[in-house]
């Protein structure tokens, strides 16, 4: 089949790119390469099945219509990922999560792409009332822009399937580590071990428990939405099971073979709207057979071994200047 | 206190204005008059304390913080208020729905007005799992742009509580009725026996059941939200029960003195995205002393009576042409 994947240059993107190449598929991959990055597509772009267009969405008006004719389904992966700084730029998480999704339902429809599946986040649950997680639980209240510009999306999304008949997956996803991985927790202690191997400031006291999903699980799935027809609704990724930032700190500095002290700059959270305690429950995916093949802790460790051996991803502009 | 009320010139926002102007406040009503009415604010024209603007929020940019410049609330009711019609132009509910919400709410933050209140509507429910519905009920799914902009709304107004510190009330509101109502099935109804008195064709199958409230009882809770600081957080707005359309169409004969043949077009909702029964949990306002003063039945009566009162709302243009 023919797919379009928005935020192709992106760290999870350009792994669905790499993957659907690999299986056979053609491959349209968008991206404005705010967050993207060109090195990331070194191998999809030898193959003569794969095309890229630079381009950013919320703008990109009726020209988004001719980039998806001819498409059978398209994988939604463009977005503002970041959760923490979304008060530096509050339009953004509207515009590149609303509006670009937006865009992007309403090519499907008029375009007559069967088939959509969205990266939508475990955020949208907010400070959680049961976990772990299920996809029903009670109706949640939203704690940063970034969880509500995915929940937004995600509205859209079922508006759509409901009244334009598109198929529709929407994943929500805990944080996702892996190859390509660019921001993040994981990033940000490689950095500042770098910088500084004696001392690691940790945001928040410490007591913040997080679950983490390996990118290779995460391709799985969404390759797995693209042919299962069970997978139309919504279902959370990950894996089931939590780490305390403490001891996702322990195992970074153990691999980069460093012994620091840690800081910790207080308060039971990380930041304005930070969710202390994330844990989705994943049966719902599971009991469709779908199974992540890594541990928090591989996928921790996976991530640390791909930034060493990727040392120009540690001299990106950090996020918050990316504004 | 000043009050900014955002579709001012509409059905709910005209009696939210006089209502506000009648307890002592200043208003400054906003309005882009594309369903609202000049002569909804007869009365309020004449009050010192009431300004009119006439302006489009998606479109306002940074205006429309000098518009709210030295309020110290805003009630925002400004919106594409028709769930029926939004695939008329899919559009019109992010512009208008999502995309001016961020703009009030942004105008708040940078110009510090600190009580934000906002009607939403059970169709954020979807085809609810549990009815009556509570606030709480389980993650819904959405089946309309109407309620997916709606729902895009109220998380963006929960993360600048959580982000920006915002004193935020939203409310689910059931469908309203009362003096100034210009769209819905009372209308619709009345319209159509003004035509033709013998025969009254009904969207469905007849077996839809829906609440309706009374548009005095609204405004009581809004005026509540604007002085009572518990009213922080979501709020259902409903009387505590529901009615057939099809009792609902009776009581309109009844109080027009017809009695036509009922038709049905069939299928057990009146349109895509159509909830079949809507019954919202009153318990939570309830809880903290609001109490709605009429029943469906007297809301139902009281809003033919006053289509009668005011034959021009019934010439008004079809809110289908009005796109």
């Amino acid at each position: 089949m023919r797919v379009t994947v928005t935020g192709g240059a992106g760290f999870i993107g350009s792994n669905v790119v790499d993957r659907l190449l690999g299986a056979g598929h053609e491959v349209v991959a968008l991206d404005n390469l705010s967050t993207g990055h060109r090195p990331f597509l070194n191998e999809a772009v030898k193959h003569p099945a794969f095309r890229f267009e630079e381009v950013d969405l919320p703008e990109a008006g009726d020209d988004v219509g001719k980039l998806v004719r001819g498409s059978d389904a398209i994988v939604h992966l463009a977005a503002n990922a970041d959760v923490r700084f979304g008060w530096d730029d509050p339009d953004r998480d509207l515009r590149q999560n609303v509006v670009a999704t937006h865009r992007m339902l309403e090519a499907a429809r008029r375009e007559g792409v069967p088939r959509f599946v969205f990266s939508s986040t475990g955020s949208v649950y907010g400070e959680a009332a049961v976990i772990p997680t299920p996809e029903d639980c009670p109706f949640p209240v939203q704690t940063s822009l970034y969880g509500a510009s995915k929940l937004a999306a995600e509205g859209l999304i079922q508006a759509y399937a409901e009244g334009a008949g598109l198929r529709t997956t929407i994943f929500r996803f805990v944080s996702v580590l892996g190859a390509r991985y660019t921001h993040g927790h994981v990033i940000d202690f490689v950095r500042a071990l770098r910088r500084n191997p004696r001392v690691l400031r940790i945001l928040g006291d410490g007591t913040q428990r997080k679950s983490y999903l390996d990118v290779h699980d995460c391709v799985d799935a969404i390759a797995m939405a693209l042919d299962d027809d069970r997978l139309n609704g919504t279902f959370n990724l990950g894996v089931d099971d939590s780490c305390l930032i403490t001891e996702s700190a322990r195992w970074i500095c153990e691999r980069l073979g460093v012994d620091p002290a840690f800081e910790f700059t207080g308060g039971d959270r990380g930041w304005i709207g930070d969710n202390p305690y994330i844990h989705l429950d994943p049966r719902r995916m599971q009991a469709l057979g779908w199974q992540p093949a890594y541990s928090i802790r591989s996928s921790v460790e996976r991530t640390v071994d791909w930034l060493v051996s990727e040392p120009w991803v540690l001299d990106l502009p950090d996020p918050r200047r990316h504004a």
